[in-house]
């Protein structure tokens, strides 16, 4: 997606460890205009089929899936908690995402009131690196025997597993820009096929 | 405002301790339709006066600021993160908010390069008690010599002190629902003026 990319290349940071650091306009700064463009972006990835709710996990996960439920005409937009649950613990799903920048295991959790069975998700958020978090997401959808409709991501760091993790799955992945390396301070991205 | 009204009335859960539950439509499920018609009430309420930015703090303030940053004409939004600051002390404007839900003080902090000196700031958030998280936020503007438009809340539970304390210092306070306390485990609304 071309104004993601011109965003990654003007404003992103390319740091040791395969750090993507876009802070400045996606995940503390946020550029709205850019994420309602990447709402309509995943409305136009994923709107050929029926969807009935976004799911994300918080925080930075939010605003791309409020302008992605936008795009699709209002859709209800659920976030999985991190954290230990504050309700019972029969009353939500619960799945684990160890998180590689912390370097520790977070429980995340939906309230089941929230997860119909029945219902088709599309899982959006803003990274794809491990997967970590988009397979707990993953895994709280089918706890609820709803149907993962598909998973949209903003940044995939391509040269890590998450994506072909998901892909393996059988999952439709569409992430808007690839990053597939850092060179000299700068994400590398994958050119967009015309 | 009305469908606020609405939603606290028929999907509103009042608990012991004065505990307003919106996680239906506000803060884990989001009604996307109720997001963009409060961005667009911020909008009314502030928009006769120059805003450059819309700050609030995550996880559940992301949403109706961003809604509000889109009213606004696609404004940025930058949200404080909580916890303590992956980034150098020197590089952050930090403040301290006392969770009464948790029993403990958590930092909030926001990248210096994100609120600049000059900025007129609106700051949005979705509940307002005993004030902690705004004037945490009121906090870090003031540090950074930016300028407080006004604070925008989605709702006020007015039987604690926190608009009163913000109203106090001067600040324009402007609150889509005023919880005025817990009846029969509902929320009881100050009615609106006509």
């Amino acid at each position: 997606m071309k104004e993601l990319h011109e965003a990654i290349r003007s404003q992103g940071i390319g740091k040791e460890g395969g750090i993507v650091k876009v802070d400045m306009f996606l995940n503390h700064r946020m550029n709205t205009a850019l994420m309602v463009e990447m709402g309509q972006a995943f409305h136009e990835a994923f709107g050929d089929q029926p969807v009935d709710l976004i799911l994300t996990v918080e925080s930075s996960g939010i605003a791309v899936a409020l302008t992605t439920a936008i795009a699709f005409g209002n859709l209800p937009v659920v976030f999985a908690k991190k954290g230990k649950p504050s309700t019972l613990a029969g009353e939500v799903y619960q799945s684990k995402v160890y998180s590689y920048t912390r370097g520790e295991e977070c429980p995340i959790s939906v309230a089941k009131a929230y997860l119909p069975p029945q219902a088709r998700v599309l899982i959006i958020d803003d990274f794809l690196a491990n997967g970590e978090a988009s397979q707990g997401l993953v895994d709280i959808t089918q706890q609820a025997g709803a149907h993962v409709v598909g998973i949209g991501i903003c940044v995939e760091k391509s040269f890590q597993s998450g994506g072909a993790k998901l892909r393996s799955q059988g999952f439709k992945v569409v992430s808007l820009a690839r990053v597939t390396g850092i060179e000299d301070g700068k994400p590398v991205l994958e050119e967009e096929e015309a």
